[in-house]
């Protein structure tokens, strides 16, 4: 049970857990709202907007604030309100990283604060049973969009019709939502490794970069595969054959106990030993889970260490301005020996 | 030219511009990094990962970070370095509502910080003609997904698939992405004002609220209709009538001068007169721009004041636990007149 990782984790004292994904990981419930944990109960305060969805989450009292307590069952008219009468005087534990400064700020001033984030981070890192399932079915969902996307690519559709595309394929399919905005980079598009869909059209010759992920039961996934359109340069395909290796080999170290920085340090020597070092402009991958992006972090300059069933991706690219981008990118499951790859569709060329 | 608003907001010492809606606002450039200005000069710091689509950006200087200073021309290996070396002595004006609270922390103790948030987001609220441009294709995209779904909502479509129909017209229509993820609620789902679809089929009686927007070229748009599907009952229909009527009223009221509180108010009166006041469980209307939310707040206890060319939501409505929920909301421009409104969506029953 998850409401008992937290209240082991406030120890002492309060606490008062912020954030959508954050609460959702605690509670289950999903929308706006702080988590208030105090003397061995839990308290979730919603704003009247969330009642409604809010009220069968199991384990937690709701309470409702709204500022013109519209109704007399409303009880509070601020969080900041609801904190001072259950908090009291007691030492206030808090995430401070899934929180907005102005509230920061008046919490210090009425509280003594004590950061948890790390903390948190590191439970939400290490995935339940229940975790891994519900990213299991959102790789699903994100390998069927992908596979149709590999198709339709070369059927001369532009970005955001193919964006689209996909983005009706995951929901389709069962997604509630996308971890994050579907990226289909074409051509010099393919080079900017964010890039937001445009009206070009797909032609011969491109990289396509696929980047999306499908977010199921509150839960995301993140996949990219490159598509080279037939009479591609041979620059390309060497590119792509260098990403795919450096990728293949960070994947092949991935287990229990082995730094993330170390899995960056692997796909970063396959690209620099190709003279492509300078092009490798990000870090090899991150931890997924509520958020698309969070613990652990696979960077050069990360202090985790992998641990059974943490999520993270593998994704190293390389982007050369003004000709094109290459990124291939699977999430896995970490294990005590060979990590399970869950993206299915295929990247060989 | 947006990049003078900054130095005139900045006045004094120099500036610091976190969060990609106020860094895009400013420049142009939407992606991760960090607007400065000192000393009459703009720099665009921008990690690695994005410095190939920052370059195009006029007006500034693009400085790139990264911390492994993979090349001889990275500059600086973060924000921070970057910002002790531009910067050195002088106050700095930031906008705290756009930035984490670590970098908040980190900042405060190396800087004398001055807060420009309200700054910031009145230059915001009130958009230039370009803007407004921008604002109106999103509402057509928009208006085009939200008559397709009006239709489609009676063929036993569940929430997940009628949502899906919807995203792919909008990108297929030229929308980059989506203001927010788009809800579609029905039967007693359409009593949680912000639901996730699920994988309920739409059926007869049913209230079916879509609320829905496109992203275009940076600019959002916000809108929702209630579709009731044949055979719906008296009270629903009652329900809807009082929302409606609340919603034209407001509508009609929106002028230049005008306080957003009392149209708040008037959307409010005609659903308590209605004996509904206490199912209309949020604010009545929020100002849409980059961000989906932002500056004026149209609620009973905003300050704002509205002036010609900020562009609002009016959105009343009224949620019953168990039963049902209906809202109906246009986004319209200010203007010295009657406003206008941009969604084109027939919400006559």
């Amino acid at each position: 049970m998850r409401l008992d990782k937290l209240a082991k984790t406030v120890d002492k004292g309060c606490g008062a857990i912020f954030g959508i994904s954050n609460v959702f990981y605690f509670t289950g419930y999903s929308g706006a709202g702080v988590l208030v944990y105090c003397d061995g109960v839990f308290t979730l305060l919603v704003p009247a907007l969330e009642e409604n969805r809010a009220l069968d989450t199991k384990g937690v009292e709701v309470k409702v604030y709204y500022p013109a307590k519209i109704r007399g069952d409303i009880q509070y008219s601020s969080v900041m309100e609801a904190l001072e009468k259950i908090v009291g005087n007691n030492p206030l534990s808090v995430d401070v990283s899934y929180m907005d400064v102005n509230t920061y700020i008046r919490l210090s001033n009425k509280f003594q604060i004590r950061d948890i984030s790390q903390q948190v981070s590191s439970l939400r890192a290490v995935k339940d049973p229940d975790e891994l399932e519900n990213i299991k079915v959102a790789g699903e969902i994100t390998s069927i969009a992908m596979k149709m996307a590999m198709e339709r690519a070369t059927e001369k559709v532009s970005e955001k019709q193919l964006s689209g595309f996909i983005d009706y394929t995951m929901k389709n399919e069962g997604a509630e939502d996308y971890a994050f905005p579907s990226i289909v980079a074409s051509g010099e598009n393919s080079a900017e490794p964010h890039h937001i869909p445009t009206n070009r059209v797909i032609r011969e010759g491109d990289s396509v970069v696929v980047d999306i992920g499908a977010k199921f039961n509150g839960y995301c996934f993140d996949s990219t595969r490159t598509l080279l359109v037939k009479s591609y340069s041979e620059e390309l395909r060497k590119v792509y054959e260098v990403v795919l290796e450096a990728q293949l080999e960070a994947i092949d170290a991935v287990t229990e106990g082995i730094k993330a920085s170390e899995i960056d340090r692997i796909a970063r020597k396959v690209i620099e030993r190709s003279g492509f070092g300078k092009y490798f402009i990000h870090s090899t991958g991150h931890g997924v889970g509520i958020d698309v992006h969070e613990s652990p972090y696979v960077s050069f300059n990360s202090n985790d260490v992998l641990k059974e069933n943490m999520v993270i991706t593998v994704e190293p690219g390389i982007y050369i301005k003004g000709k094109f981008g290459v990124r291939i990118e699977d999430t896995l499951i970490v294990t005590k020996g060979k990590p399970v790859v869950l993206e299915t569709t295929y990247k060989l060329l």
